[in-house]
Parts: C-alpha cells; structure tokens; sequence
C-alpha cells in the first residue's frame, strides 16, 4: 500500500486549480506516494452558505485523518504569510503525528518579509528584540515562517524546501513540492 | 484539578505582552480555569537564532500538549488574517481533541476582508465563484477565517466570538476572549 499524503495548499483558490492539482497528484504518484488533494471530490450542496462552508472542513479533515502524511505549500498567499487553511492543516498533520513536509516558492524569509511588510522601518528594543512601527515584535530565526510552523517540521525531522520560483509561476512552480516528494521517498 | 486552557494569540508580539498575557490569565483564573501562556517561561539560549526557534517551538508545543483546551484569538495581524502561529495552534489543538474556542475583535468577516484587500474588484464566473483580479477565488462562507479555521471550531461544538474592538483596542479588548471564557464554563 502507497502512503497516502494530503497536498496543501492555496490551490484550490488558483484559476486552474483542477490543473495544477492534478499536476501535483500526477508528480505524487510518480514518486511511488497516493496523492490526497482538497477538492477531490464534489460537495453536496447544502442549505447556507455557512453549512457549505462547514460541509467542505469535513471532507478535508478526512481527508487529513485518511492520509499518512502532508506537503503544505507555505508560500506566502495574499499578504506576507501562507494560506491559514493551509497552515491549520500544517498544525492539524503535525498534531496527529503523521510525515510532514512543506516548501516556500519564496526565498525571503519571514522576518525579512515582515520587514518589507513595514517598509524596513525597525527599531531594536531593550532587550535586543527587533520591533515595527506599531511597536510589535519580529520574529528573527532564519525560518520560512513563523516558528511554530517551520519548527513544527523540523523538529519532526520533515523537510522544508526553499525554491525561487519566477512571480508569474508563483503557484505553479512545483520545483520545491517536488523536492518534498523526493525527501520523503529516499526515507522510503 | 481546574481544565487548563493555553491562550493562543499575537499578544507575545506585543509591546507591553507581559501585561496583556498577565491580563488574560487572571481572567482565565476568575473562570475557574489555569491558564498557559506562551511565554510563561524562559527559554535558555541556543548557539543560533534558528536553533532558539525550534526551542520556542518544542516548549509552546509541549504548552499545547499539557492543555486541556485553546482559546485562539484570530484577530487579524499585519495583514488580513490571523496570526500563522495562532492558526498552526488551532489546528494543533483540533487535531488532539482538545477543547477549542476562538475569537475575533474584528467584525469584518474573512470574505468581507479578502473583498476589500481587493480594492472590492471582483468578478463573478461560470460556476458562481466571486474572484480577485488576479483571478483567485474567495471563500464566501460567513466565516471570520478561512473555512477550516471557523469550520473546525463549530464542528467541534466550539464557541466563536465576534467582538468590535476600537483600532487602538484591537490587541488589548478582552471581550470578545471573556464570552470564549464565560461559554467554556457554563459547560462545566
């Protein structure tokens, strides 16, 4: 039995999301793994639009449980930081004790693009700690992202990728997913 | 032995965190409940910046696994979502069957946030999803977060609690955490 990994990530939301899934499950199963995917299957419809919502977290948190473990696309997604779905099912895999594994198309890192995020304008604190105009604290430990989520991995022994995709490629460079892939299928 | 809630949030980035998460602790006592804050101890240094990362990350975990349950605050931070930490926590404690809870002192929901970090320019396609210019969908489910955040507090019976919090208040009122405080506890 291939084991099953969830693939992360804001597709879902992309113009060709079908497209780009299905490209990632196809590059899954090449590497030997059985690809899950959020929008695997259809959801019936429901009375609101709040129960659809509902219905949609259900099937994914299935989705999750059913698999052994996740590729989480932490590149950043409309802001400085990565999709929160994503990075709820990141918290959610590593709770459960399942592989993890995630990959930023983003080379700058989280603290440099909070940085950016407050036009470089840093001030450092009594105590060493490097703040932002409104005076809140920058995390500074060369990670993706915020140390829960890029700890989260390592100390779990998964690995992150780092790949420099082109902005026009954004989310559809699988460079980095597929270095995941091949991380995960060299511990066989 | 009162149930242990460990206080997810941005309050850490804070400038004046101590005093916010001392706030929220007493509070979380007068509920009858211990509260565990990250932050509540000391983390002893480390040879570098990444390895005093992963310290902060296995301690807050180690919070995450001897609480009983969360209270998330999902105000949104430097930009139009929540805090990734805060998310990565939530989906943590969702995973392990805790009790979770969740709050906002953002009234706004994520749809109406997205819409507006849009410039409000969306377009509607073919299957009825409303898109960005850059052709990326939104999540239009009355949700203060994207459906797997929101989805998994309801599901799991989990109160959430919308607050309007005035802009210089939106870290420091604590109405909206106190209602997460008052529903936990009516449920003995």
């Amino acid at each position: 039995m291939p084991l099953k990994l969830y693939l992360a990530g804001p597709e879902v939301f992309l113009p060709d999301a079908r497209a780009v899934l299905d490209a990632k499950a196809a590059m899954t199963r090449a590497y030997g793994f059985e690809p899950i995917c959020p929008g695997d299957i259809a959801i019936e419809p429901a009375p609101t639009r709040h129960e659809f919502g509902l219905k949609i977290s259900a099937v994914d948190e299935g989705f999750m449980n059913a698999a052994d473990g996740v590729i989480a696309n932490l590149t950043p997604f409309r802001g400085i930081a990565a999709d929160p779905g994503t990075v709820f099912e990141l918290g959610y895999m590593c709770a459960s004790g399942k592989l993890v594994a995630a990959y930023t198309n983003v080379t700058d890192s989280h603290f440099a693009r909070t940085r950016a995020w407050y036009g470089g304008e840093l001030t450092v604190d009594e105590n060493g700690r490097q703040r932002g105009p409104d005076g809140h604290a920058l995390e500074d430990f060369e990670m993706i992202e915020n140390l829960m989520l890029h700890g989260g991995v390592t100390r779990r022994g998964g690995h992150i990728a780092i790949h420099a995709a082109t902005p026009d490629r954004l989310y559809h460079d699988l460079t980095a997913f597929e270095e995941c892939l091949k991380v995960l299928a060299a511990r066989g």
